[in-house]
């Protein structure tokens, strides 16, 4: 099948039935009234309830349960906000509708709604103008989704055939948990790049170095990079003094092109239609450890994956620097009850001695070093080599779990500390050590293991 | 015992008795008459035959069985030296007087005789004056014989003391076996530092970055540091153009400055008697490989000891590249029979499987090393990290064996080639495998296998 072929029969993947159109747009209809006349009745004036995000911009993709209602309100509502008051009034409309409702936090605290299976977030925010400056970064939603729906046009089918790609290849989210591409970049890209092909290739021929895209012409390039620091720099049309794609990491934006890279050559339909965690067949298992640990309770994703993404961060510069050739490393989680932390070693135990250096021979140190080890009988030296003394002496950690657990016991973690004393450590040597995992995280650990970008054949 | 009666023990070690004193000097003397009859009556004029070396300047070592006798010709028998033509006339003088003789290479060569268990090197050399620019390395040792005997006086028993120090310490010697301190520049650094005591505290002082002494005042510093490159410098005082020191490499000096202070913290008798190699009682044998290779035949030690060196670090070099960590390696021959190369590992076989980076995911090489890797059995990945491909494979040698093998049959050794094609290839992993070894090796082994300098207590 050619490219063309293929991206037709995507179209129809990503395109929402008309029946599903209609459930979307009734709910939030529906919510845009209670939660007005709720306001409304509690005195509230001059307030807007507007729908944003991806349902306003008709950009969604079959399937998504989340739809944005924002409350976009006069500037002397911002005590209010910052108060909190007015998520007490929100909390009290859905007790008066008998909606199921919880609070949620990003940098103000907002209402979420469970109607119809669909989770409707409720923000309120100020009114503001292009180029004005936010009170709080919800502020400026409703100005992209002006920006967006003004320059898009007709081409909301190429923004969903690049989120259903971007997703697929797991880099859609501007979350912590994926640091990836948001909605509003996908928009962006399509905007600046006029079609979903375009778009692909445009991202194929993109450097992992960096990638600058300023549709407001304010800055060049070499300012933008010393300023935002990002690998992926999108100018937000809506305010320059921002980058609309600091989510994006290296990591992700390196996938963003090998993916891209690999659609154009062998297009195939797959990349719109990830069938999720298909049990791959194992021909080689290599030495892998699994951190098995429950998930902290009525933590946040963000907060969760933010410790998360710490933890592996120094567990493998750490285990390194203990003599672990690490081979890669991933975290999973099904954002509930259980996090997966992943890493595959060129083995799992180390020689019992390691080299150790010691000081220059014309150092002061040199004394009190040949003093320390040289009656040792589990010392080996000292000698020097070069320049220096050294000695060879028990590994500290020869096995990967006690060098894992000795690095855990020095951070301090403060939802994820607790749930690793509790954890499992679990070494995978072979196919069958696979069965101590739950059904439902076995499929994970086999990709994992598998090491393949699951849409590379 | 403190250091003044520990050094005046060991002036009792290291002064030749009259005996053997005699012994030397009669033996020298006959030789001196030989060769000037001899040469006189096959037409030699205006010459001197001369004693030269530690014998000429009283700084020899009991025990020591080389004598130096130069022959001291005018500046028109370049030409005879240069054909060979004086080495010819010298055999016939060997084998009129029954002198057992044979020919020896240096810059030019000379001969040895073998006379009382002696071995007395002739050798021809041209007569220069000082400053004077010599015609072969051989024409500035006059020089420096008279530049010691006039400068040392009766310090010949501080220069004995150093050398023997130097000597058990194992770093007495210009040769490449050694890298060390010859005979001249133990004398130059009594002469500058005025004692051994002295010079040891000098030494025990010095810098492993490099040493400087120049008692020509023709230098300064920096300038010297840039032109002769070698980490110890002395310029020599009878050619100011020339480093009497370039011998000596990084690692002699660390040992020299080790050694030193280790002598004046703990002053003992041991520095000047060395009883070679005692066998050690061996607490932990770390995982060894010794190469037993003959020694090739008919070839001087020098040339064999260039190519050992040179083996030694690419054998080092290339086995770190393949993952294996080099504790410590070393070298040992008799100069005769057998050469032993060892070199303790943190282990000798390394894990199955090796991680091997590949090209970045935005790099033209990107798609072909997917492609090659993609549907290999043997192979994990292809997979990103970070912003590159990379894979796991099977490491192509995880002996380390297998590893030293291969890195052999890429270099070309003119002499060791060959031998090192009939040699064996020993693992030691404990105590009972030192076994293997004949007899006479197995106190090198061990004492390599201790691995600490043997006068470190």
């Amino acid at each position: 099948m050619d490219i063309e072929e293929v991206i037709k029969e995507a179209v129809g993947i990503v395109t929402p039935s008309l029946e599903e159109r209609n459930r979307v747009i009734n709910t939030a209809n529906t919510v845009v009234k209670l939660v007005t006349d709720g306001l409304l009745k509690r005195g509230y004036r001059d307030f807007t309830v507007a729908i944003q995000g991806s349902v306003a911009k008709d950009t969604w993709l079959p399937g998504d349960r989340d739809i944005d209602i924002f409350i976009i309100l006069p500037r002397d509502y911002i005590d209010k906000i910052r108060s909190g008051d007015i998520i007490n009034d929100l909390i009290d409309v859905a007790v008066e509708y008998r909606l199921s409702w919880s609070i949620k936090y990003a940098q103000h605290p907002y209402i979420q709604l469970i109607i119809n299976d669909f989770e409707v977030d409720v923000v309120p925010c100020i009114r503001i103008s292009p180029g004005e400056r936010p009170f709080t970064a919800a502020d400026r939603t409703p100005l992209h989704t002006d920006f967006v729906k003004t320059k898009l046009m007709q081409r909301t089918i190429d923004v969903r055939l690049l989120k259903a790609f971007l997703k697929s290849v797991n880099i859609y989210g501007a979350e912590i948990k994926v640091r990836g591409f948001s909605g509003y970049v996908s928009e962006l890209l399509i905007i600046h790049y006029g079609s979903f092909l375009n778009a692909i290739k445009a991202i194929s021929n993109w450097s992992t170095r960096y990638v600058f895209i300023d549709m407001t012409n304010t800055y060049n390039e070499k300012d933008a990079v010393k300023k935002f620091k990002s690998p992926v720099i999108i100018i937000d049309p809506v305010d320059p003094s921002r980058n609309a794609a600091a989510s994006i990491n290296r990591d992700t934006l390196a996938t963003a092109i090998a993916a891209s890279r690999e659609f154009l050559r062998n297009p195939s339909i797959k990349f719109f239609a990830r069938t999720q965690y298909v049990e791959m067949e194992l021909k080689l298992v290599l030495p892998t450890m699994v951190i098995r640990a429950p998930y902290p309770e009525g933590v946040s994703p963000d907060i969760v994956w933010g410790e998360v993404t710490r933890l592996m961060a120094l567990l493998v510069r750490n285990l390194r620097k203990l003599g672990f050739k690490v081979v890669r490393s991933m975290a999973w989680s099904d954002d509930k009850s259980i996090i997966l932390l992943m890493m595959i070693f060129e083995e799992l135990e180390l020689p019992r001695y390691e080299l150790h250096e010691g000081p220059p021979v014309d150092s002061d140190a040199a004394d009190s070093f040949i003093r320390k080890y040289v009656n040792r009988q589990d010392v080996v030296g000292p000698f020097i080599r070069g320049t220096r003394w050294f000695i060879v002496r028990n590994r500290r950690f020869p096995d990967v779990i006690d060098a894992t657990r000795h690095i855990i016991s020095t951070v301090s973690l403060k939802h994820l500390g607790n749930t690793l004393a509790r954890s499992e450590y679990i070494k995978v040597k072979s196919i069958n050590d696979i069965e101590v995992f739950h059904q439902s995280e076995r499929a994970i650990v086999k990709e994992f293991l598998w090491s393949r970008p699951w849409w590379l054949t």
